[in-house]
């Protein structure tokens, strides 16, 4: 048993509240949260104060997109993504997806991040790099117009989404503008057959938006529900450029929004109404997206941006409090992945947990830790990050079965090659 | 002689080019930088292959305020200025002054900041933090109608403009609203008389402006310059809501405009135009405001959102490259300050150098360096931080004469203390 002691508690399971105690952890889950006590443990962890949160979970990005990285900035989105994204995927093999997904882990362990709701290609790789991490994902079809069909879909289904304790899968399409109707119609049939949630990205630019009434009378959120995607749920990535029938429709289905604001930022996509989802009670979930449009895979940029955006979209100081951005980018994110054993702190839940660093100029004074987190928190207050009971990352150090010297040099040979091909 | 070896160096010299070699420092200054070549060491740095530039300078803060860090968030900016920040304001006193700079410049340093230019009270107790840190500052005189008068700003000038060899003094006033015309005039008139520039905040919300013009049938920036404030320059803090003829102004004067992103985020303030500034010529510099408006003194976080809101304030994704913003980051705000000696990398300036870790994943691949520290840079990055030849900050770990425990401490207790007067 291991024990994380000296610690503040945020368990986020149903309150915000911060209390001082410590957590026994036995295998992959937490068998105690509460006062000091006594028992025997193979390790000690003592966190020195610091605080002790549930960890934060991606909810939408394509990992292995780090390769991208700066490759194609301060472009327009059209020429960065016909130009400049797509040639260099083209030229992708899973070895590269291998090397680029690992260097995403780092980054994620480094953020806080111990899961990520992944949508790319060459899965087995995918799924070999984060295995091999000890790292959590859930897998999004991406089938589009250029790869996959409701078979391949189908069939990736059935080997992904029980394939490891760490990998599940989920069903959705790439998106509206870049599917047919007869294949969003098809996995919408099989979302309906195997009682799984509908995923996409949606109405990420006004483009996109205009595009799809054009083209079906409808909006993408409109067409899918129109299509029975919704009966068990799911949700979109992005939700940029909802209406209010959207929304409307997103609350009746309890549809997860899947928050960019980086990525929305960056590319000038524009700015999430989060005010009017979260009052309209649409659930919330936190994602970076890749590298390539972001750039980072960091939650508290994210999490800055989400509340920032609102404050200044309403000219009000005041929107979009801190704690429901902090509880979106955790217990949301897992929530909205189906990942429902590790959402919060709490007994029997898997121990996903990442230790902030109090300890930091940025922390102090303690006026309030959790808005601390939000308003001036960065990736140096990451402590410690550990998933399923492990600890990943450490005061900087990687506990990985590759060195991260390997990882950043592998990344950088095959970059620099599909730059060269 | 100290040398900086294994470099990847970025002198921003004229030019953005990165070379690989060398950097020697004799005493506080830059004595080579080049290809490696012998000499006799006392020290040798060596960085690995990281990437070393000139260091952030702040260009606008309250260091102090860090006491107010998420004391008082998600409030309209009214409620936050009069119920909060100024009640608390009216307590503190020059110990306090003193343990919360202190603390501020802890964060300056984790983040690559190895100046500020300042707007606070209490300047016997800010130049003792500071130079007991080895930090450098710039005062700006904060006089305003509930504190100072023309002589007393003088005297302050003259006390203040080279106190050490790590602080100085710029004249100006804390802003039109706060301060009665007669003042205006007579601190203008003190410009004249010392051939300084004039600084103030200026245009920060759209309020303010109005407020002036109804006043004076002026913005604030025409009728300082009707005043004859800006005959030797100076420049403006904020600059969110000029006019044409304010830009104009900004350019015909030579003024810099110092942008504070963060800080108009979050209080909702609005998103200054930092294209049509550039376009128009007008120098730009970057603050990051005071710890209680912001809430991190975060340069990576400044530049991000710096570019990332031209590029949704114009809907473009090339808008406001990260050039540009790098460059004011450092060079720009180092030269708005007046510190002319240490705002590139060359022989003979001082050496106020920050060194970038690229062995994080967040800065790989090298796809392009630059756009890295930009796009995807954060605290994390900041491997060491040096001022004047002195190692500051290296590897997390502070080389203060007070250890960060005690500073920590100690603005707790004081913070604690406030609270409850």
């Amino acid at each position: 048993m291991k024990k994380i002691t000296n610690a503040k508690i945020l368990t986020l399971d149903g309150n915000c509240d911060i209390t001082d105690g410590e957590i026994h952890i036995k295998g992959d889950s937490i068998y105690y949260i509460g006062k000091p006590k006594d028992g025997e443990f193979d390790e000690v962890i003592d966190v020195g104060g610091s605080l002790v949160m549930p960890s934060f979970k991606n909810a939408h990005t394509h990992s292995a997109m780090t390769f991208l990285r700066s490759y194609a900035d301060d472009l327009s989105l059209s020429e960065w993504l016909n130009n400049q994204v797509f040639p260099m995927e083209a030229k992708l093999s899973g070895e590269d997806i291998y090397a680029f997904t690992k260097l995403a882990v780092l980054e994620y362990l480094s953020s806080g991040v111990t899961a990520c709701f992944d949508m790319y290609f060459y899965l087995d790789d995918f799924v070999r790099a984060v295995t091999d991490c000890g790292f959590k994902s859930v897998i999004c079809s991406s089938i589009n117009d250029f790869g996959g069909t409701p078979q391949s879909v189908e069939e990736e289904y059935l080997k992904y989404r029980d394939i490891s304790p760490l990998v599940s899968y989920r069903l959705g399409i790439h998106a509206e503008y870049t599917t047919r109707l007869e294949t969003i119609k098809a996995i919408a049939s099989l979302c309906r057959k195997y009682g799984e949630g509908f995923w996409s990205h949606n109405s990420e630019t006004g483009d996109e938006v205009k595009g799809c009434i054009k083209r079906y009378g409808k909006t993408p959120t409109e067409l899918f529900d129109s299509l029975g995607a919704y009966e068990y749920g799911g949700g979109g990535f992005h939700c940029v450029h909802l209406s209010d029938n959207d929304v409307e429709i997103f609350k009746r289905r309890g549809l997860w929004a899947v928050t960019n604001a980086g990525s929305n930022t960056k590319l000038a996509s524009g700015v999430a109404d989060i005010c009017r989802l979260l009052k309209s009670g649409v659930k919330l979930a936190v994602g970076t997206d890749g590298a390539a449009s972001n750039n980072a895979l960091d939650m508290f940029r994210e999490m800055f941006l989400i509340t920032g955006l609102q404050k200044l979209k309403y000219g009000d100081a005041s929107a979009c409090a801190a704690d429901e951005v902090l509880k979106a980018a955790t217990v949301g994110s897992a929530r909205a992945m189906g990942l429902f054993d590790c959402d919060v702190l709490a007994v029997g839940k898997k121990a996903d947990i990442v230790v902030i660093d109090l300890d930091k100029p940025n922390m102090r004074p303690l006026n309030n830790i959790l808005k601390n987190i939000v308003y001036s928190g960065s990736k140096q207050n990451i402590k410690l990050t550990m998933i399923n009971g492990r600890v990943l990352y450490r005061e900087g150090k990687y506990y990985l079965s590759e060195s991260e010297s390997n990882i950043y040099a592998r990344a950088e040979e095959l970059a620099q090659r599909l730059k060269s091909k």
